[in-house]
């Protein structure tokens, strides 16, 4: 925090926070949010690019304008939620640890830089305390299966996961969710598909997430979710084998996940474990056949799991399988980015290690 | 065949076919697909329930008149082509048979019985010779997975699969898609989903496949690809888990196919058998990002497979990835059922066992 603390009429310590890239899908959640969970806020600084700067954005009844993001933005600014892309991150997060602020980064720039404590604040928030100005938040699908596979893994260490993900459009920013909505209305319609902000045709079908391919032929938001994982459950030798698929589904991302555990690991402890798990909400209704679904984990702070089962592929008893859908834009990125910053003021780490002349 | 052959004007045999189902949406790419590929036909018989009889379908540039499917409704017929349900099947199969005629079953009602040979012709043509007037067709999932990875399997025994399906509308029949359809107009429009053909909303949704779970905890369309491969591949240790998941494609299913060998499979030479199996067509262009997509896959005979990779979470190089996305209407059901009677043909095996004072 800065040397001049703001409070409010209880003497609550308020905090100036600023949002980088504040009109994309995920920093207007960030807004839903932070009204929502009440976060004690001093002054609210929006910035986005040039092409941004200007529009209005209404919060908790006031209007604010959209600045321009530039290097000498975040004076007297304790908090950055960045969300802006990779490049974006890069470039300013410097700027803004010099100009005082801790940074919470929604993007892959420092995820996997051994200095940036990369946290999910169910799994591991000690490592916050390593912070030296910047807290990387984890790519959307690694949140939402770890959340979930977390608890387990302290009963039993995973060996394994064989997991397929359900990927909403919501994980490609605001204008493919537009993009999904006036392409299924052409394709309705009769008229062909252009793909713009997309590689292929969203409506009505899917593909593998557009990310690059590496040289083992795994993609980036899947190797993503074989390193995060790695860093955050501090475990190298965890081996996942991911495969990511983009669905026409809006928002709310949905992973079938097979886990090999260590130990056995019985159906109805795992049930018993998750039912505990702080983040996570069983919806298994066998009588009814209602499970997991992007419909109903949209909007929801808790990742949804059911189809819990004994993996009938292994005789040994080491095999759970799971379903799992949770929104993309909270749990998968504004919320557990706000969820860092609570954790950061609880524990008293929302500082940056120097203080500036400016502050 | 029945006493009297009847042939075309080169001299070739021609069979009297009845479609049970004809106005279903399998029932309609069967007509697609016997044109297309030139099955002797002699006469052309469709039947359906009550409701649709008194329809007009066209087939070949003639209309032809639904008639209403009773238990007198195969005389002098040779081939049936079943896709009215698992319950009609039951019920006039036997009368079919009676009659002289030989069945291909598209339900689940004889799959499983040890009588009835159930046949991918890539898979397991020598098991047409056993039949007793009855060929089962089986699962759409099971066929799209199986012609991919039986040509695998014949190189080096899979041990285990750990599958995912993003499973097409289309296998939920015709009012199915429309629902899909019309319902995603109604949320395009703001108003809210009413589900009526199925159990959830569809658009811009997915949900676990809506067939019974059991005591173990699979679905009933997820024990069918556990069952069925054993039965196919003669190999009642194959251990298969699946997760099935509805999704709001239209038509062609996709998998996500983790494949545990027994030998070291590598992903050059897994690639090169794909290359060369019958029924399947590799999409694998990792430069421009171009894997198997359902609307690529709709209207195709062949099962796109694409991703192929060495499973990374293994040291031991017995495991490959793979991505399929094959057409739930044709080689998932009306062209595998097809392809079973062509292979009758080719084989002699197109008469009933017993034939009867009628024929």
């Amino acid at each position: 925090m800065n040397i001049l603390e703001l409070t409010d009429n209880r003497g609550n310590i308020m905090y100036n926070v600023a949002i980088m890239g504040a009109t994309g899908a995920v920093g207007q959640v960030m807004l839903e949010l932070l009204a929502e969970r009440g976060f004690p806020i001093g002054e609210l600084r929006l910035l986005a690019s040039a092409r941004s700067a200007g529009k209005e954005v209404e919060f908790e009844g006031e209007t604010h304008t959209i600045g321009e993001l530039r290097e000498d933005s975040f004076a007297n600014i304790d908090l950055v939620l960045a969300s802006a892309g990779g490049s974006i991150s890069r470039k300013f997060a410097p700027c803004a640890i010099d100009a005082g602020a801790v940074v919470v980064d929604n993007t892959s720039a420092f995820r996997m830089d051994p200095s940036v404590p990369l946290v999910v604040p169910e799994i591991n928030p000690q490592d916050l305390a390593t912070h030296a100005g910047i807290i990387a938040n984890p790519n959307c699908s690694t949140i939402i299966m770890d959340v979930v596979v977390w608890p387990l893994y302290r009963r039993s260490r995973v060996e394994r996961i064989v997991v397929s993900t359900y990927q909403a459009i919501s994980g490609a920013g605001a204008r493919a969710m537009e993009e999904l909505e006036s392409q299924t209305r052409e394709v309705l319609d009769g008229k062909g598909a252009r793909p713009r902000e997309m590689p292929h045709q969203t409506a009505f079908n899917l593909f593998s997430h557009n990310t690059q391919i590496g040289a083992e032929g795994y993609c980036e938001e899947e190797m993503k979710m074989v390193c995060e994982t790695r860093k955050m459950f501090h475990d190298d030798d965890i081996r996942i084998t991911p495969t990511c698929v983009r669905v026409p589904v809006m928002r709310a991302h949905s992973e079938a996940v097979n886990l090999e555990f260590e130990e056995v690991v019985d159906e109805s402890e795992a049930r018993e474990i998750l039912a505990a798990a702080p983040g996570v909400e069983i919806v298994d209704d066998v009588e009814a056949n209602h499970f997991p679904m992007p419909i109903e984990a949209s909007g929801k702070d808790a990742v949804l799991v059911g189809r819990i089962r004994n993996d009938i592929s292994r005789a040994d008893g080491r095999g759970i399988d799971l379903f799992i859908s949770g929104d993309q834009l909270r749990k998968g990125a504004a919320l557990n980015a706000i969820q860092i910053a609570e954790e950061l003021v609880e524990r008293d780490l929302l500082k940056a290690p120097v203080a500036t002349a400016g502050s």
